[in-house]
């Protein structure tokens, strides 16, 4: 717990005061108060009003000034014209931490924009640290702390959540109540103005209490940032995300509603892909991979048992299962042999087990579960149909005149059973655990299982799904060690001296030789090559090279050149070499210099570069390369620099990198000298201010050894 | 409606008798015999049971001859070994139709085969038709039948289900109830021993008051033949499928569970595509996208707009609509001056709108979907954050003691509204909705929608996803003109010569000449080649084609060339080309055939082939092509003959289909001459019996034109 956070006293007021509340129990700000008077809170709550004598038997101050202790938190719930004057207020009182409930700021345009401005500047001048504008506050379960505007119901909770819509931590809470789904802490950060979604995930990155973290963003303020925190936090607890900003619609909405700014998808792809981020495209996910992450042993390998009372979510559990990366191993005849007993003859044991339908829910709950966790043939267990109270509920009309008029109560309390020593499986065991009962939370064998965390879902393929975020997690930890390797390259003079000599002569862009020759001042491996301006220097060139070669038009003005009859592949004559040169000067309508490169052989072509972009700061790219790159659109972005690992974690990323390995009797691809090149471009880019872009289209790889063969660089 | 099919009279039996039901409530039949007794069901039921005299009020004969009429329908719920017994037994009794519930035959094995096999003649003998055997039996709600184990508690249902697992028209009753779907009828196939899934669905297809048809498949006997039945009824009505026998752990399962052969995923991709059946991946979608089709307006475009109380489901509603395919327009500002008035100053009413927290429900539920559908401007709407009861009940606590003691019922009352113009908006518009709620079904109002048939759904991507399911089945019905084209070429007497010469000299492969020569005289574009055995007949080749060259390696022991030194592409003089052939020779180890063709000009490389399936039967691929396709693996499937039609879905169902279009300054296809090359390659493969498949890769465009450049033809 990181006590000097200014997250930790926002989340731990032993006082605070609230201005909005009123006795009109429709009214945001009373809501809000109750909620704090009913939820358990031990703090003292102070409401101030200007009028009002009384909130709620509480004694209201007129003013902060006259509140008679100075309050750790004070919660704003007012018209947004006078909340800069009551931070003043606070900040003359001595309150150093603020939540600004009230909307219209940032979200609603310029003039908005300029208040948010003066409202930090007011804060500053005071040190007050504040969550907000337009948020809904925080929940914090172990101090029974709720400031949002719905009861909140929960306690020891593990799952912490930090979120730009105010819904997810207020208007979702009975649903999660439903799920069993518990908060430690939620985090509403609204605008971000001054404390950010980025500073609440490092504070609960700390926090004992929040065992995984959920969050939903519309457009970080500081990728970069992100990273650095995820990635730290990641190592010791799994973080959940959803991202929306990512579509044109998306975008617009996240703007009118938290000032938010979005990027591409992509982006955002490769950003958690390098902080071991879990991406999820919905809320319920966000929640239900979260609770499963948050309460369920590690898993400490990829074999899943399916048990179930019935034949058809069986099958898509399994087959969900081993979709999502799992193993479905078929059991040991010793195993199997230990099962068979326990179900009807028949019946398949083999995984999936299923003991088809059955009122004797002991065996499905408890019997087999424990039997198949102690074989160590599983790392996980994944059961549906575990139903008790919500089933006889269900089929108690039908059964009613056959009881003896036993009410329903009756029949409940006759057929209880202790569920204990099933809900406490997988803790017992250490093997996690997910539940799918179509009974979801109307039955008791829910209820039992919610109390002891285990998760239990409204669906086969749910469960399942959410059992795979743990198994991604997994993949994540072996696959993310936060290497910090040194920059792969120190910066070169003579390629800064390239660079100042275009950029003196006017120019934006480094034709392909000067690009090339600049990153073979790396020592990047580049096509052996030489710019020749006559016929005579065309044939020493040959003889240097040697067939066959390809020749190009080389300047910064044409730096595109297929299909302009600019480019002649495969040459292997002398012939045809002097037959191309004077093409190219024809079809250039001027003397061009000609670039004669060795042809690079090798049917497998990638593409690597690095770019900037506005929000996400420098950025290093790889991908499919060749003409068709474009169409195929198979690349994949990273944040620079890149570690080693990150570079590896990139390059197999795309979709075709099975390209990379043996493939067709070729060899893998030299993994290092790849590693390399895209850790250097990175770099390139990094050390070369001028440098605005360095797009590498192809590399080719020559049997295991990738070679640059066209490259540009754009300058700022 | 179709009252000759064999389920007509199952479905509709005006007398039925139950075996295996006694006075135990714990017993299966009698649970089975209580839902026919208690859900309404309007007909005569007959138990028979060798010693009670009466069951449950009913009197119970000792056997089926004892019976005082011929029932309708028989339902067997006995131990397997009496099953064959009692058909024959209903058979003299003059019964038409049964349903065994029983399960214990294909599905545990070679016994459970042959019992399966006689129980079937058993049937035939009697002219019976059967349901199961293993299966749940079937609902039909226009006649309250309900012949499953648990309460049915539906009626005036839209939605038909045919399911391989009973659970899915059982268990799963009470939570279909609570998300207010309701089925038209649900049937539970088992074994499909007799009565088939592919029988029942097209029974649905044409039952009036079946709007749409979910399936759950874990494996289909006659894939043909549901390609025929499914694709005739998705011109009328929308069906949903799941298929959950793709993976080798489904597989598995679904064999223990009815006995099921499996397919791979990517043949029943292929399969649903060309049926244009909507494929989702879990039973939730399979239920909530079936009931979005069952009752919505057909979508007439795909503009949606996004209405909601709450930032973030508002951006995620926009976000998951994009994603799937919608517009999410900005609105005209004569529409936002109409919504203006009716939300807070600064609140997004652009699309989405966001009232933000709000208790006056009629704004966001009535008066702004109204306007909004009035306008032209969208073709659907998504809605998130009606509550009326659901969050009443949650914030009850926090506001008793304000309320005078008013109890929670009293409050309820207090603020009752009616819903009902609400809930039939998409009927008075004929524009589909979708809602979202935290509260889902536990509140008034969606209790509302659910009676007006307007689905609602937990989470705000689950209402954008089901949503999207309008707009899949609106692509589906442009994209699917279901065209019976002639076939493209007539049966060539000279290619079953080849064949017959290649069977005669026991050969089971052609070599690559023999193949293009076949695919030749059928008039499919290959390239210029000859067949050459000696340097003379070389330089004679080379004259008539013209360089540049390739020349192969041309035999059928040696099918594939690559990396063996058999093989030398882009050779542009005599010298290379005599060099080549006896390096050829050489590498070959003996005398071998060399094939001289034209070097193909163009970097677009597809591939295409027809192949046998031992359960789908003809397929043909078509997928990207050159010496990494494996590795690419970017196919797709369809079953033969193919339409004009199919033939162009499948070329650009492959994932880079953008390369088939204009790209980097080449042309697009000529689409009709790669349709007819995909559609031939079928037709060649029914012509000819001998034939097992055709392997063509690579397709290469010469700008416009695909050009067979490799085939190999393999013979059975």
């Amino acid at each position: 717990m990181n006590t000097s956070h200014p997250l930790h006293l926002l989340l731990n007021p032993s006082s605070i005061a609230i201005v909005g509340a009123n006795n009109n129990p429709m009214k945001m700000g009373t809501m809000h108060a109750l909620s704090i008077m009913k939820d358990g809170y031990a703090g003292k709550l102070f409401p101030v009003h200007p009028k009002e004598k009384n909130v709620r038997g509480l004694t209201a101050y007129p003013s902060a000034s006259a509140l008679p202790v100075v309050p750790d938190l004070a919660i704003l719930v007012v018209p947004s014209s006078e909340i800069i004057n009551l931070v003043d207020e606070f900040g003359k009182k001595g309150t150093r931490r603020i939540i600004i409930i009230t909307a219209g700021f940032r979200e609603t345009g310029s003039h908005g924009r300029e208040e948010e401005e003066r409202l930090k500047e007011t804060a500053t001048k005071y040190g007050i640290r504040f969550l907000g504008p337009n948020c809904m506050g925080i929940i914090n379960t172990d101090i029974s702390l709720n400031t949002t505007v719905v009861t909140l119901n929960m306690k020891d909770g593990r799952l912490g959540m930090i979120s730009q819509s105010g819904t997810y931590v207020s208007q979702t809470l009975p649903y999660l109540v439903k799920h069993g789904i518990r908060f430690s802490k939620a985090i509403s950060v609204g605008n971000s103005t001054d404390i950010s979604l980025i500073d609440a995930l490092e504070y609960l990155g700390d926090d004992e209490s929040t065992r995984a973290i959920s969050l939903y963003i519309e457009g970080l303020t500081d990728p970069r940032r992100f990273l650095d925190v995820a990635r730290s936090i990641v190592a010791k607890k799994p973080i959940v995300a959803q991202y929306v900003g990512g579509s044109k619609a998306g975008a617009r909405a996240g703007l009118s509603h938290t000032g938010a700014l979005a990027a591409p998808d992509h982006l955002y792809d490769g950003l958690f892909k390098q902080a071991g981020v879990i991406r999820v495209d919905s809320v319920e996910d966000l929640f239900g991979h979260g609770w499963m992450l948050a309460t369920q042993p590690r898993l400490k390998g990829r074999r899943v048992a399916v048990l179930t009372n019935s034949g058809g979510p069986g099958s898509s559990m399994a087959h969900t299962c081993e979709q999502n990366g799992f193993d479905v191993p078929e059991f040991s005849e010793t195993l199997r042999k230990k099962i068979e007993p326990l179900v009807p003859p028949h019946a398949p044991c083999g995984n999936p087990v299923d003991i088809t339908f059955s009122m004797d829910v002991e065996v499905l709950s408890k019997k087999i579960p424990a039997i198949v966790m102690e074989s160590g043939e599983v790392d996980a267990v994944v059961l549906h149909g575990i139903m008790r109270s919500g089933f006889i509920k269900v089929i108690y009309p039908h059964l009613v005149d056959m009881l003896n008029g036993t009410p329903l109560e009756g029949i409940l309390n006759m057929l209880k059973i202790d569920f204990t020593s099933s809900a406490s499986l997988p803790e017992k065991y250490g093997i996690p655990m997910a539940i799918s009962s179509f009974f979801d939370f109307e039955d008791d064998f829910t209820e039992a299982y919610h109390s002891h965390n285990v998760p239990v879902y409204d669906s086969p393929e749910k469960a399942a799904r959410a059992l795979a975020a743990l198994l991604k997690y997994r993949d994540i930890q072996q696959r993310l060690k936060d290497s910090r390797d040194e920059s792969p390259i120190e910066k070169n003079d003579e390629a800064e001296h390239i660079l100042n000599e275009a950029l003196r002569s006017g120019r934006r862009i480094l034709d392909e030789y000067e690009s090339k020759r600049l990153l073979a001042l790396y020592g990047l491996p580049i096509t052996k090559e030489l710019l020749v301006r006559s016929e005579s220097e065309l044939e020493e060139a040959i003889d240097a090279i040697g067939f066959p070669v390809v020749l190009k038009a080389c300047s910064s003005n044409i730096p595109h050149k297929t299909g302009k009859g600019l480019i002649y592949l495969r040459l292997s004559s002398r012939g045809e070499c002097v037959e191309a040169f004077g093409k190219i000067q024809k079809a250039a309508g001027a003397e061009v210099p000609v670039l004669v490169s060795a042809m690079a052989k090798g049917e497998r072509e990638f593409m690597a570069g690095f770019l900037h972009h506005n929000l996400f700061g420098e950025l290093v790219l790889f991908g499919m390369g060749g003409i068709f790159a474009e169409s195929i659109g198979d690349r994949a972005f990273r944040i620079a620099p890149l570690s080693i690992n990150d570079a590896r974690n990139l390059v197999y990323d795309i979709r075709n990198a099975g390209l990379l390995g043996e493939v067709r009797g070729l060899p893998a691809v030299d993994e290092a000298a790849l590693v390399h090149i895209v850790r250097s471009i990175g770099a390139i880019g990094s050390h070369h201010s001028s440098i605005r872009e360095i797009d590498i289209n192809p590399i080719i790889l020559e049997g295991r050894s990738p070679v640059i063969v066209d490259a540009l660089i754009v300058l700022k």
